[in-house]
């Protein structure tokens, strides 16, 4: 098995999802300013899932910048993940356009959750792979960030679909921005990603 | 001939078809549940092309990883590959949004069956220039899977002709899920690709 | 200068611009028999283009893969290159959707042709910087196909403006099948390519 | 930290931003010659456009071509110019189809000028990184071009603000080729990017 393909593939996934949500910002016509102002739901959305993304993609360099090797196995729950990433363009531009309504915020909350599961399932099909005691299992097993990531964003989607999307958005947006708390087993200057 | 320039643009494109494909996700406007579970046609038939191309993308890499060498015949039967699988966001849409109408679902099942035709020809090349007593060939001829493959999917196209597209979908998707029966030839942990 | 960057770089634009056509195939409703038939210049021109693109990444693949090394001109006449290749995608879309119109084939044939030009343009300041002597120079220097190209391509777009766009699209096609006649210069299993 | 992982996702979202730009050029219904230069504010704002997305990238490539080492807030940086630049083809297509609407140009300035801010910032951390006395820092601090860049990409959001957005829109075009000027510090062929 080759991991230098299998990063090469899922960068270019990664780099694609991120960039193609651009296409959903629809070009308007005869904007104003206040019609620029009134479309924040889609600008924020957008911010968003860039910043999702590129919370994923830099965790993933950084566990395949540890790995020495994958299996099939590990190339399928990759490819799991890739699946559910795939679908943020779309849930993005659904609660954008629909101004965060309850629906289409739960929606989201699920799709990221289902993401940073697959993400779960990748690090223990590695650690597995490598060996309990490998310096690699014992880097970044106990993923305390990617639990509490879960459970907020399960919040998150229960309170969207109880009735305050926004508050949910808000929260969601928070738990992204949790990643950027410097995490001292890694490295000094880490930022954005769990060890 | 450079082969790792030929993989990483085999990858570039699949990347991009695979991900492509979440643009032909329509955005909805003002959704009910009841919407999101009325286009389950669209959310099957995007999970089966993603899946679809998954199992190619694996399937290069494996092929791939054992070639020690290409000639240009190989670039274009490859670039031949790409041509049908570059088709499948189209006629994954094309069956989604037409609800599994029996003529889209006909059409689908035809291109993938042309998908798998090409990736013989590329295994059966391949064979060729290492030699019929090459490691290589050893390894990947007899490609059972991929006969049966085409077999089944020829059945869903004819299937799907004469009235009962739904049952054409559902053997497409069991053909594809056939690839993740272990094949004990290659390795053990062995799963979506043909050895 | 950075060769390999520059080829990935290439390698990335060339394989979206060959993937994304297909997002200008537009997903029919209701669709029969009658209908795909009746878009047959759509599928045409997608076929034509993907096979020219095919033959840009080829070209550009053999040129690169001789090259020991590349400076900043030559990273901008690339980029000279793959501006008129990615307004393939465009004019693809608008001689199919247009039905091969007089206007859409003379453009579509203008774009084709200013691409080779800038072909032949990298090649030239390919051999400049390897020096008239290289072996570099004496493998890629004369290219006898690319004129011939041209000018067809020239008449192509002349045939088109004064009425018979069908003819001319014909020509291109032709034009582009040409250069998977064998060339004995470079080895002997060389198509689409010239040495 | 892996720096040929990040150039290749940068690569891969500088490719992706360039190409899917063309997907904003609307395909015409029954074309005229006067149809498409009507439409001259579409094929201009995209060649700007695809001059600006390549002159960041060729930046990119020389400053990473020297670097020889990256760390987390560099990643994080480098994000940060992705996210503006990835933005640039929704500008785009905003100025083009409202063709040069006072508004949509400012925005589209101002764009530009936070994607340049980011490439400031992205000098500047590989600058402390590598040591103030490194061959590095010496070879890019000074960077007269990105101020001047700023200044006249401020001073053309506000002209057009003001009320002559096509003026502001040649400010903008003058200031991109502005990078053409040749800057002998570097190298001596070298074109579009800044030592």
């Amino acid at each position: 098995m080759d991991k230098n393909r299998l990063e090469a593939f899922t960068d270019g996934v990664m780099a694609i999802i991120i960039t193609i949500m651009v296409l959903d910002l629809k070009v308007p016509h005869n904007p104003t300013w206040q019609s620029y102002a009134d479309a924040y739901p889609i600008f924020l959305s957008y911010a968003l899932s860039f910043l999702f993304v590129g919370l994923n993609w830099s965790s993933h360099h950084h566990l395949f910048h540890k790995a020495s090797k994958v299996n099939n196995k590990i190339l399928w729950v990759n490819m799991f993940g890739l699946f559910w990433l795939s679908l943020v363009p779309f849930v993005t531009a659904s609660m954008g356009e629909n101004s965060f309504s309850s629906i289409t915020v739960t929606i989201y909350a699920a799709i990221l959750t289902f993401s940073i599961i697959s993400y779960l399932l990748l690090v223990s099909q590695l650690c597995k792979l490598h060996g309990a005691t490998s310096e690699f299992s014992t880097t970044f097993r106990g993923l305390y960030k990617s639990y509490i990531s879960i459970a907020l964003n399960l919040a998150a989607a229960a309170i969207s679909f109880f009735g305050w999307p926004k508050l949910a958005f808000l929260l969601l947006a928070l738990t992204s921005l949790m990643w950027f708390i410097p995490n001292h087993r890694f490295e000094n200057n880490d930022i954005g990603n769990e060890a």
